[in-house]
């Protein structure tokens, strides 16, 4: 009999993501038929006392503070970095170079050359490497997907729209917290949010060729702790505007912001082909909207698809008909596909290339807030 | 230090309430603070090589075919039932014989002295009993529970509707299943989901003091098996639709069907008070429309809140505001508030009174469907 | 060369439906082509000086204060009557005598009996009749009367519901108005708003076969006028909700309310076939909801049809595709079908035959309501 | 006794606009208390007999097919006129120069240099000026006005978005109508509709200080009539993506198609404040929906107002609540506010140099996306 294998897993953070993670580590085996066992190894944190309360409330078997011990333990398989964005890079180099499967969340890296060096690194070592843009895998979006490749929107897309907005900032009073600093950060609105609506884009409909941006802070200034006085330089955006091209003909109009009030955490797709349109909307996210041009014509309209059969993406190993998923699950999915992927030493979309192809729209999208002019996106 | 209690679960049934409540068990205690340690110890269920393949998927330690194994396991603390309805009865009174908690999946029992029997024995035993209405636990209907009783919809209540909508054998060549049959399911959509929709009346309104109702049986044969020639008859009821009074002076109005096309597992509700009123569905589950008429007359509307902030009920526990949950949560909730109950030794909502209630008005409009007259509910 | 028709026009009644119902004398010229021209020679109400002025504004070309009048003059070829349920009787019987063409609002009468006369009357003197059942000509409503008649629901209708709710009344300090008395407006929400969603049940299905309801009235004493101490008694229905059977086997549920604070003239209805429901809400009367089974398995849902199309019934008239009408326009499509069938001498639906059965079924209703008990309709 | 005064209007044009403003200048006096009588006096168009029949059918005295009789009228105080674009100067300088009232549908011109001349001319006639953006009337629309200038939004705005999309086009085999000609319509979507959202960008929220644009014809060549194999160029846009700045630190966000399949005359605009959200869609126009950030933090959500209430603008002359009214009652609201303003020899919103502002921006949108860059707007 042959006996099943079983990967080990290291995942390095504990906080937001680290939870979702976890819960997807422990989740995946438990609905989805895998090819070998997940074995919750190490979880790896800053804070010593803090991440071993995570370990046992999360379900890890050990914990550490130290992420090379992660990286360095032979009996890891999987390296899962769910670490804020400036540490991806050093991480990864050394998992690649141990032969560890990484898994990353995104951004990939801080930029372009970080990027391409990550690439380099995991092709060389010939290690299975993904990036967690989680919402690729909401069912609906997978669903989108699959109708686009099969023509049901016709055989050209016209336009692709995309808004993620969010308001936790919203209150000029709000804090002058370390996603606002752009040592630490990087961007604002733009790498945590912008980042997954291009994605979105790259994987639905194509790649970009130019864009042009408005990138804007609203509040300049903000409060350094809740209720001080004494106040600091808010040095990332608010927000972002975007139009640009696809290389296949396609208009794109993206929008991220953290000043829409009454958006939690709201994304909104709408794509219009020669054959149909989809809308999507992540606060009703077992849904997909659809308009069939070839319904006839007196009884044309948006058909609301509950995305919840069996025949559609990833929904048999949940629930009948009818029961809704959530936020979480999208992490399970991803997890359930990249260790499929590892067991069958294949790629796993979205790559470390995908990182690094979203890392160059990113880049562009800021240098032309910056120069005021429309930057082409080399091939 | 003070030694944690760890409490340990038998479950009895596999299936879809079983794969429901095993998810709930393992994620109560990684998601909400409990005052014990859940030990997943034996799963129960009929098919000895099927229910020890569900131990290992669904997480338990031990699995065995019969039920009374459980029931006498001195180490087991909590018995949780998810077995068909006429089973109900025999595994609640040996439980409660033996001292356990009991969590028991609705309906309660088949009829009223069968409940009455019901309550008496965990009655008599002091052991805590909660019936699993894992719906009260939709933090949306949590909330309007809240908002009910601080007064938000007035001081008094005029309308309760609900309707709870499927439609998996709207086809009349779906086969002759078990819950087709009366003998087994006792009724068709009538004590499945009407049961639901019932309890829900109680919970956020009131108790019932006259029913009308109407049942039928649409589809009156069906093919035995599926693409089978041979017809049986069906003998439970394909829908149901029930008028009635609350003792509070609310009119209801409840319909129950598996014939509505479209619907898979719709759940819509709409409560109107003299100072306002709230609308739910189940198909949007983390949303709450609220209209509330202290608002300026000219900006009144209902308002659409999306249940997810930390102040709502549950939903500190899980993900950011706007990042949604789903069904299986619900049962998570339900789960967590009965470990502290048993821990604390203190009565939980639904309690096995509510069953027996809801049992009376379940019987109520049976009656009176038969009888074409309106029948009164003992108080 | 063939000199065109003209039809002189009489109106009883000048205050909202007056209003509602000289706008579409004017319009359904503007907009239709009819087979005469109308000319509106003629409203009556009681305050002589009101009515002179409402001719003016509403473009007659002269006005009465008896109604007699009006019935008797030669010229006139039509009578509309749009004045309160206990006069249309008599000024039906007068116009019929005189060899009118008669339009009347809903409900045609008080009773059956009454119902029985104006019916023998219209036919003894074989002139066009038709109730004012506005609704039935809302552009989604015809197209779901096409859609149920074509077969695109299945050969089966198994659930009718609909809702009529306002609340206007939901204050229990708004005064006791003339419709809240009994012995002016016969009946509360049950022949003002539950008459429509009986007619819509007739027109869309089928005819009763038998009903229950429960009628309530909330707020049993109101103040004689606004602001006013004195109270005096409510002696009719606040609300009332009806289950029944129609002959074709569906099942029907229906509520009318004044007391469902948000609504303020909300009529929603669904109605679930064997191959496929729809779903229609006032509040967004330009669309009708349509799930069709027949569409592939996973990409099946609601779709959301515009109805503004020229292939939707009525529509070519008015704008482009995507520019809506409203709620005025339902009585210009009644008027332009009354025209043409008093042209061409043709029987228009709905008929005072439709008055009739209409308020069979509202009698039993109340019967219903007050033995407590099913009652059958006779056919 | 004081003599009522009545104001003559001539109408140039009558096809689809020109349907709409008969119908405003025919129903505005039915609904509204003006202060003058309206004479319907002279229609014109270029078809001798086709105008003849239109004023018959739209209700004028008299139809002529030169539009200088009109404006040499000396018994017509005010011209309408709903011509195509390219013919708009040479009446509006000859309108002046008789001291005529002018309303004028939009765009105003075809550049800046013809609205400055336009602008100069009924600025030195002193006449009334009004161009016709019927959009600013919808009740929503003038509620939402309201609730910014009052503050209810914040005393910020962040963003603006708005999207204009339409379906007609789509279908590469529909003809290349003069619609899609440039040399005849100026641009495609851009002037069309594109001029509408720019324009309520300006009456919302502020005037435009930078825009960026991708411009595009997805569809190059097309059938020179319908089911023709000769084909032309289309000369003309498709759809048009604005991105910009507004004087007052909010973003903008624009998008006009032709090609969003399922949308056949969709308008949608979202406007972020600091203190509150308007979400506003004119397929379900009858609504604004409001997101207030004073509502308690656990009760907030966006509201549903049903713009139907007496103290909404322009509803009290309508219906009583929960009627909807529809596309044609824009143009009504717009003529009633003209013909109180030219009997008050009073501005109204919007004049000519509103007509002017919109096309600063128009022709600034073009050339940023000719010139690939930001273009500045002069004050």
């Amino acid at each position: 009999m042959k006996t099943r294998r079983k990967l080990a897993v290291g995942l390095v953070g504990y906080n937001f993501m680290g939870k979702a993670h976890s819960n997807a580590w422990r989740q995946a085996p438990r609905f989805f038929e895998l090819p070998a066992d997940v074995r919750m190894k190490t979880i790896c944190g800053r804070n010593t006392a803090a991440v071993k309360r995570a370990a046992q409330r999360l379900g890890w078997e050990s914990s550490t503070s130290d992420w090379r011990e992660v990286v360095d333990d032979p009996e890891i398989d999987i390296i899962d970095i769910s670490t804020p964005n400036d540490t991806h890079r050093e991480i990864v180099l050394a998992a690649a170079a141990m032969g560890k499967a990484i898994l990353c969340e995104k951004p990939l890296g801080l930029d372009v050359a970080q990027c391409e060096e990550m690439l380099a690194a995991v092709r060389k070592a010939r290690v299975v490497h993904m990036v967690c843009h989680n919402y690729r895998r909401i069912p609906a979006i997978a669903l989108a997907k699959q109708m686009i490749e099969r023509g049901e929107l016709g055989n050209r897309i016209y336009h692709y729209r995309a808004r993620y907005a969010q308001d936790w900032i919203s209150d000029p009073k709000f804090p002058l917290v370390w996603r606002l600093q752009s040592q630490i950060a990087g961007s604002g609105a733009h790498g945590d949010i912008n980042a997954h609506i291009i994605d979105l884009a790259r994987y639905l409909v194509g790649e970009f060729s130019e864009v042009s941006a408005v990138m804007e802070t609203f509040v300049k200034e903000r409060p350094l702790a809740a209720g001080s006085r004494k106040k600091g330089r808010v040095t990332v955006d608010d927000a972002v505007s975007t139009i640009g091209r696809l290389r296949n003909g396609a208009i794109a109009n993206l929008e991220a912001t953290r000043f829409a009030l009454g958006c939690k955490n709201s994304i909104t797709l709408e794509i219009n082909g020669s054959g149909g349109s989809l809308a999507f909307d992540f606060e009703e996210m077992n849904r997909l909207r659809f308009y069939n041009s070839a319904d006839p014509e007196a009884r044309r309209g948006f058909r609301d698809i509950l995305v919840s059969e069996p025949q559609h993406p990833f929904m048999e190993s949940w629930w009948p008909p009818g029961h809704l998923i959530g936020y979480e699950h999208t992490f399970v999915h991803t997890i359930a596909d990249f260790v499929r992927a590892v067991v069958a030493c294949k790629s796993v979309q979205p790559t470390f290339e995908d990182g690094l192809r979203n890392q160059q729209v990113l880049d562009a999208v800021m240098q032309s807030a910056r120069e005021r002019r429309a930057i082409l996106i080399r091939r």
